[in-house]
């Protein structure tokens, strides 16, 4: 089963907008055997939109269609489906019910914009848009499938995810595509590439991608096969081989973060943690609390970004910093145990260091970073020098400092 | 002048990677005035290579295409080239002494994957590579450019920007390409269509997108000319207009975010601040941190994630809490003013809320946020409704925290 994904915006074009619901979707459509064989896009304009959904249609089983279904002035995607289609729009009741419940609860008053969101195209099978106005269209041939969204990142997962995956799932059959990913931290691409060795031996038919970032490589394994039970099987074995080599660098797998793999931890081990961060200003906090139920085992913390913080907030001695400098072992041993002991935590967690671009000196350069940690029965520090950019050089920190807790707990 | 971005690669279609380079070169584009009407992406197919340059090649004055470029099996564009242009490939010892030159600097030996690189088609011009080994290549017909780039983006834009571009700015004559984005936060994008009023007046021959996101709506103002004074000149009508009308809900413009908004203000007036997150859990503090230079004013803060953090760091006493709950303006204001005088900053900005999913009651659904602020005259706290994943709620929530701030220092 082929499929088109077809993303709609003058923004795109021009390069203002990054296209990142191209790849989630790219991806999301692979995970079920659906085979993306074009991405296409093009701008806010009549003709190179019905161009695009000719062309696409005749190609392939499955087009998804993302962009302009808003209500304003610019978003012709829904004209351009009547037409192609040859249908009109009508006012769905089911629609109004929807966008009406929508607005009271957030005590918005109804509106041209709102009416003119109840209108779908007559021919069209709705895809319902839990988290928005704009309702999705989907048009059905045989086995193919014409399918409509919204370009809004939030509202477009949500419908793929509960309605389109599902139904696209049950078209296809036959062929049999695995992935499975490892994620690993800590340790760099060629690195751990020497560390995996021979890669054939290693594979044996599979193939392997490193996929690098600032917060670690993951690894995706892939199996294509014509039986289920058999490429799984070979995932497993292969997954076996790799962490016999470099299990201690693995923290997770699939889409598991970092952040959930240690909150995953300190659940299981009933510890509660709390963090005082300088250079990265919030981020591991924020990261740790993105979890839904983090509230369990995150007390919270501290971001003390200046000097006279770091003594209000954690009652790190102001002599100490005067003694060592803001960045040093001592004032992130100090800051990991004054946090712990300000919060009740069983376990603190500390960051100093140089985000750059400027601020570093030749004794302490742009991207260093001492992580501490501090329990009740050790406080210690760890020195890291980092490089790229201040968001990469943060990343990569708060990465850091989330393993020293994770390898402490195992 | 119209141009085609082609870009190839298995690894774009399964979504393993997110398309940057289409939308750098879609920018560089646009500002020499080549106005890019479609992008697509085929993977390593020789016939879906082949059926793309045919309809792109068909279809506009320029052709863009990267990736495939490299030495390894799935690298095939160079083949697909040559099959295009009906070529045949030859060494090119302009490009073999680079490539030894290349490889002499960085210790590595000559190899079969080197000798592979120094065949180049030989009808094309060559487009200098100077980070790497694979060569560009250009085939011309009358004003018409094909453009061949590796898909590594460090290489392909030092290409653009050294060869590329200059070379299609001088094939260019006459249209005039002007956009200006204004970004918007704290009012809905339809309520901003409204507010607007009619846009045929409002535009007078201009054209405008709406851009949505969590964090506010941005306006892109779109002007197609033949002279760039007077396209500038109607650019600044078309913006007096808009603000005339919304200029409140406009913190900034360009790729400006609204945490540099405010730090800009903050750092005029000689301000300083902190805050105190619940549910954002420092996602408010690692947006103002991510600039460089924010510790001019911001002083940090607490993430008060448990009730009794908020009293052990911020000084808020349990009996508030107890009596009001932590979600509540009393304890908002509380937050703001205890990490102001915890901190010594001139203003405390607060958040408390349930982020969701779970944690919602009839009383205090999911959604719920109080933002509150502090300084030495006064202290309030605004209530607010958020829809969507916790992901999306807690970005609303900080922009509506910094924009709070923003309006009380204007």
């Amino acid at each position: 089963m082929n499929a088109t994904i077809l993303t709609i915006g003058d923004e795109l074009l021009i390069g203002q907008i990054i296209n990142t619901n191209q790849a989630w979707i790219g991806e999301q459509l692979n995970l079920v055997n659906v085979r993306v064989g074009r991405m296409l896009t093009v701008g806010d304009d009549m003709q190179a939109i019905l161009t695009a959904f000719t062309e696409s249609w005749s190609r392939t089983d499955i087009v998804i269609v993302t962009g302009g279904l808003g209500p304003t002035h610019d978003d012709i995607t829904k004209k351009a489906v009547c037409t192609f289609f040859d249908s009109d729009l009508v006012s769905n009741d089911d629609v109004r019910e929807h966008i009406e419940e929508f607005m009271r609860k957030r005590n918005r008053k109804w509106s041209p914009s709102a009416e003119e969101q109840t209108l779908v195209p007559r021919k069209a099978g709705i895809v319902w848009n839990p988290l928005g106005t704009a309702a999705g269209m989907l048009f059905s041939e045989g086995k193919k499938r014409f399918i409509v969204l919204p370009g809004v990142p939030y509202e477009m997962k949500e419908m793929m995810t509960q309605s389109v995956i599902p139904m696209l799932a049950g078209l296809v059959d036959g062929a049999v595509i695995r992935h499975h990913t490892l994620r690993t931290t800590g340790i760099a691409e060629s690195d751990l590439s020497e560390l995996l060795g021979n890669i054939d031996e290693l594979l044996q038919g599979a193939s392997l991608a490193f996929l690098p970032s600032p917060t670690g490589v993951k690894l995706r394994i892939s199996v294509h096969g014509t039986e289920a039970a058999a490429a799984d099987r070979k995932v497993a074995e292969v997954e076996a081989r790799i962490r016999s080599k470099a299990d201690k660098y693995i923290y997770g797998a699939g889409t598991e973060e970092l952040e959930e793999a240690l909150g995953r931890l300190l659940l299981t081990q009933g510890k509660t943690i709390a963090v005082a961060e300088s250079c990265t200003g919030g981020l591991v906090l924020e990261k740790l609390t993105r979890i839904s139920g983090s509230s369990a085992y995150v007390l919270g913390g501290a971001v003390s970004y200046s000097n006279s913080a770091k003594t209000a907030l954690l009652g790190v001695p102001a002599a100490l910093i005067e003694k060592h400098g803001a960045v040093s072992p001592e004032v992130a041993e100090a800051m990991a145990d004054g946090v712990r002991r300000v919060t009740g935590a069983d376990i603190g967690l500390s960051i100093t260091g140089i985000a750059g671009p400027t601020g570093g000196t030749a004794e302490k350069p742009v991207g260093l970073i001492y992580t501490g940690y501090a329990d009740a029965s050790c406080a210690l520090a760890v020195k890291h020098q980092f490089a790229g950019s201040r968001a990469v050089i943060r990343d990569r920190t708060s990465a850091a400092a989330m393993e020293l807790v994770r390898r402490k707990l195992l």
